[in-house]
This record gives C-alpha cells, structure tokens and sequence, in this order.
C-alpha cells in the first residue's frame, strides 16, 4: 500500500545513508483501547539496510514524544542534519545496517505523516483535532505491530527505544512475546511518574489555556494554533530532559551579558530576555513551533501519563510471558526517568525468571544522554544484540 | 513613622499569638543596585514577641519568592491558618518569642504590603508596573537595613531564611558583618544554578507572554492582568518546590478516576482535566492569582535569577569579612538548590576561617521541606540560637 515498497535506503558519498520516508495505509478501521474508532490510518515509516531472506534480521526503533520516523540517514544530500539517531543507526554502527533492516515509524497520533489530531477525518473532511479517540501507548505499539505484519515480519530481531520509545519497547515484549527476540530501553520507566505528569500537565495547561486553542478546534493552517502555549510548554519539558550542568554547558550563563555598563532602561530591561538560558530556550520553543501540533502534543502526553504497567497487578505478573531478552540501560544523571526506575524493569523481569540485564551510564547530560554519543551505548547495544 | 510602633503581638486562647501587619514608610528617596530610584518606599512587616533593653534580642526572617511578611500567628482569632512559619516561630517554639523579639517584612519589590510594581508611583499617579526599577536581592537586604535602623537595632542577635529568604540571610552577613551575630540559611546557594534560572525564564515567558500582561501595564484592577500565564508559572514552579514523592502523596494518583467505565466522550476528556496531580496543580495555580502580582514575579525571579555570590571573586573571599556565627541546613530530597550547593556555602565559610557548620535533614518533601515540621530542624535551630 505504499508507493515504493523496496529498501530506498542507500549509501552516499559521506557514508551517510540516503532514505525516503514511506507510507503504510491501513483501509481497516482501527478500534482504540479506551473507546473510539477510526475508518482509517496511515503510518509513515522509514526502513534502512536491507531484510534478508527468512526477515529475521529486522529492528524496530521507537521514538519518544517529539520524535518521528526519521531515525538515520538523510532525504537529501544537501540536508543539513541527518535523522535523530544517525550516530547510532547505521553501517558500522551501533546497529549496524550492513547486519541489520531497520525500520522507524512515526506513532499514531503523531503529526509527522502517521495519523493523528491534524490529520483529515474521512467523515468530515476537517482535521479530527479534538475529536480523534483518546490515546494510549498500547494503541501506538498496536498500530506499529500492524506496520510490521504488513511488512510480512514474523519476529522481530529487536525493538530498542528511550524514553516513550522505552515504554513502547516494553509493551512490544507484554503484548507480542513471540514477535520479538530482544528488546532495549533506555531512560525508561514501567510507569509514569507523579513529576512527570506533573510537567506534562503544566504544558498542557499552557497550551488549552492559550486563546488560539480554540477549544481545540484551530485547524492546521499555517501558522495558527496555540503557539505561545506551545512553545512554553516545549521550554518547560526541554529542562526536564537536561541536567543542570548540561543546561549550563549550552549557554555559559553570563548574568551580564545583557547589561552594557550594569545601566539600561527599566521597561527595556524587563521585557528583554536576560539570561542566555533564557534565550536558548526560547529559541527551542520557537523551532518546535515549526514541527509540532498542539493537539498531538495534548494526545501523546496524556499517553505517556496514562503509561502504568502496574496499574492492575504486579510488574512480576506483567511478565511473565514475556520471551525477549532485556537489556535496560539507565543514565546517572537522568532526573525524569532517574536510574532506579529503570533498574526495577530489570528487577521484575529476573524475578519474573526472564534473562534480562540492566546497565547504568555515567553521563553529565540527564535525560537525553541516550540521545547523544556514548561509546558505552554503542558497545552495550551492538554486544546484545549480537545475543552476547 | 508606623501607626503603632509598639510590639502588636498578643498570646490568644489557643497559644497562637495574635499580630497585626505594621508599615515602615521611608520618605527618602531609594537608589537601586542596578540604577533607577523611587522617591520613597514603604516596607510591610510584623514583629512577635517583645524587644529587650538593650535591643540584643531580634531576629530577622527573611521570607522565600512568593512569601510575605506574616510569617506566624494570626490577624484575627478567627483566621483559618496561622503565619507561614507558624511550626516554627512562637512561644516555647523553635525560635522561641519568649526570647526573642522576632521581625519579619515583605520584601522591597513584592506584592503583600511592601514597595513593589503594583504601588503607586508619586510621581506619575499610576502603577509602577514595569518602569519600576530593576531589583537585586542587595536591594531588598537594603530595605530590611532601613527597617532595622528604623526599629533602633545595631546588632540583630540572627538572621534566619531558607531559599531567597536564605540568600538574603547571606548577604547580611557579608553586607553588614557589624549587624548580625548569627545566620541560619536553609535551602539555600550560594548562586542561582542554570536549572533554577531555565524554570523561572519559563515563568516569565509564559507571563509577558499572556495577551493579559498588556506590556506589563495592565494596572492594579481586581481580575485582570496575565492570569493565565501567571498560574501556569505557579503550576510549573510549585513541582520543583516538590519531590516526586510529596507530589504523589499529595495526591495518591489514580489514573482511572476520571474514566467512568473507561469510555467517555472524547472531546470532553481533553479538555478537562485527567489526573489528580493536575488537578492539584490547577488548584495551586488559581490560589496564587489572589494574592501575587504577575508584575512583582518577573521582578522577583529575575533578582534570583541574578544572584551569584562568586560573579566577580571567589567565595572564599566574598565571605572574608564575614562576623556572623553560620549554620546551613539542606534538605536530602532539594532537587532545586540540592544538598550540595549548601555544603558548598559552608566549606567556603569555613576555607576563610569562620565559624560555620552544616546540617544535612533527611526529608522527603523536596525543596519545601524547610517549610515543614521537622523536629530536628527546630534543634539544630534553638540550639544554634542559643550559642551552642
């Protein structure tokens, strides 16, 4: 159901993958865990490498909440930055596409090609806005595992996400224990956090709050929406992803940087932004602008805080039939998901009897570390999945 | 030049003194750190307990960013809760009123009785809004002085704050050695980290960013002025007063509470509010519309925001000069200005050869621990006060 099904991955002149992004349309209504249904969906997806013959070398990559299907490579060649995990993804890399058929998709619900909030409603013909169903991890991971039945992959080698990634992964393990041999989380937790929905229900505050919501109803043309409310809300979450010290490394804090000779006008003054922090995030607020609906953010994080694999029994009980193997990797300094969070997966899957190892990074970056180049990462990954 | 200067506080019934608010009003004309000056300023304060002879006998609290002068006791018998130090400060209490003569003021630039950009500017007629001048943290310690000289007090037997109020507490010591016998700084820095200054450049973002804020001259009129985005930066700054776990407790989440059978009508659900900490959250942010203005915070974070001991030289040498007997206490769970940024006041202290020491409180509660009952912080405290 896509226009091209083979592999466009292709290597250029700078070793960097060339990829195009591909669209999986499923004409089949999709029904979601708390109610609610759609005609239709659309899956956008990325694949890198190649499958090989009995499709038992493929890995999916789960993207957290802002992320998208463009994991590695570039469209274009004149692109200025490839995909967000190009470091890790690739010949060579960490995962390894020489080895490996990688395959990324942007989540239901997201506003990067798969269905979501800004996406036309077939019914109606405007955007399902606030109309599109309520939203849980499970409908995500669901609507990913029809991506790779349409693939025709049986079994995946792997799935490996951070973050809402993470959470995926480990719902891939629960739901389809024998569609999946090996699963890595990183910056993860088995249930969201009372400080996490706390952040995430602040950012949503900003944005319902801001007049240009309009109940929800703003549309998708260009540039209306909820901006002010959004940007703040991104400002807010991008602390939450960093460490103080990293925060401090992107900006050098210089209290006097905007004050020539400590004497300027007052009103100047106060509506200026004083501090480079103050300014750096700004500038995150401004560029998610560009990239990001208000609604889906509204979706994706009540997703996230909905996210609580022990809501009904204990995390032992939750898997007990998982069959994958487990690598769980937490970061010193992550303070969203700190490292005893991620740890207790590990702890419940081995007392559970499953074959599962966790791995803790020294990092000074907080909770995007697994985001940036780790040559401990790389190793851990590339090890476990070569089933070292 | 107050209406009464006699010590107002009474013991009631219920062993709660009774207090009412007095107003120090300075005719001078008061220059800023940073420049600009306001012809006069008045300071709102209240005292408990009685001065000695020979005025040895004060102790100075210094109050946190959004807290005010009415630090215990009640107005009226009838008042649902004491002073927001209440646990701590009284008779036979920690800081013990049979003892000591206790003084505390709302901050120059603050929003509960002091000069701040809601008062009226002489000259003009209107509000100072945002042509107040801007304000540094040695700009209110100067106001606290004016106070002090006015109440006839050479020496004050401490000075006792925790967070802001506790960097005030360090500046008296290094502003004037000869004024203060004894500090006691809680929940404190030395300087602003970036984290710290990245939350409250949200804040201020989202304020001037309220089509209410009106450039920051949307005047003193009962409900108006930026609401919106001055609750949502009291929703954001009210988690890292917190930690994860005194959020959870607050609320004991229950993600199915608002899910009626787990079906109901989209729409409705996004828009209203789904989890019990955001709910909790809404509460706090609407509670503090009544009695802060938006104005007054801007001017109040950026003064945080701005404070860094060390700027120019080294810590060491900022406290050369430094008389005061010194105890800092941190509190375990402080994510905002952690354990170590306390310790590191004391080492400072003590490299140049002053008498300081410091306590660690294992808390649960965050940053706003020091705000709670803790028997071991009202030892170290009455301990502390009494020389030993």
């Amino acid at each position: 159901m896509t226009d091209d099904d083979s592999t466009l991955a292709k290597k250029d002149n700078a070793n960097t993958l060339l990829v195009s992004p591909q669209d999986f349309v499923c004409k089949k209504p999709f029904s979601f865990e708390l109610g609610g249904e759609i005609p239709e969906f659309k899956i956008r997806y990325e694949t890198y490498g190649t499958l090989n013959a009995d499709k038992s070398n493929a890995i999916l990559i789960c993207h957290a909440l802002t992320g998208d299907h463009h994991v590695a490579g570039k469209h274009r060649p004149e692109d200025k930055r490839p995909g967000w995990w190009d470091h890790f993804i690739g010949e060579g890399k960490a995962v390894d596409t020489r080895k490996y058929f990688v395959i990324c998709s942007n989540c239901l619900g997201g506003c990067s090609g798969s269905t979501g909030p800004k996406s036309v409603n077939p019914a109606t013909g405007d955007p399902y806005g606030i109309d599109f169903p309520v939203l849980t991890m499970r409908d995500m991971v669901r609507a990913q595992k029809a991506l790779i039945d349409f693939l025709g992959i049986e079994k995946l080698h792997a799935v490996i996400g951070g973050s809402m990634g993470g959470m995926q992964t480990l719902l891939w393990a629960i739901e389809y224990p024998d569609a999946v041999k090996n699963i890595v989380a990183m910056a993860c937790t088995a249930r969201q956090n009372t400080q996490a929905i706390a952040f995430n229900a602040v950012a949503r505050a900003a944005i319902v709050q801001d007049p240009n919501w309009l109940g929800g109803y703003y549309g998708e043309l260009e540039g209306t929406g909820p901006r002010t409310g959004l940007a703040v809300a991104r400002m807010m979450a991008h602390i939450t992803y960093l460490s103080d010290f990293s925060l401090t490394m992107k900006t050098r804090r210089d209290p006097r940087i905007d004050l020539p000779g400590g004497r300027i006008a007052t009103s100047e003054f106060l509506r200026k932004i004083t501090f480079p922090i103050e300014s750096y995030l700004h500038h995150q607020g401004d560029k998610f602008l560009d990239r990001f609906d208000a609604n889906s953010y509204l979706y994706i994080t009540q997703a996230t805080d909905r996210f609580n694999l022990s809501e009904h029994k204990s995390l032992d009980q939750v898997f007990a039939d998982v069959k994958a193997r487990a690598l769980v990797i937490g970061f010193s300094t992550d303070w969203l998901y700190p490292p005893w969070q991620n740890r207790e997966i590990v702890l419940a899957l081995q007392r559970a009897g499953k074959n599962a190892r966790y791995a803790e990074i020294e990092a000074v970056s907080g909770h995007d570390s697994f985001l940036l180049d780790s040559q401990r990462l790389y190793e851990l990954t590339a090890q476990f999945l070569a089933g070292r």
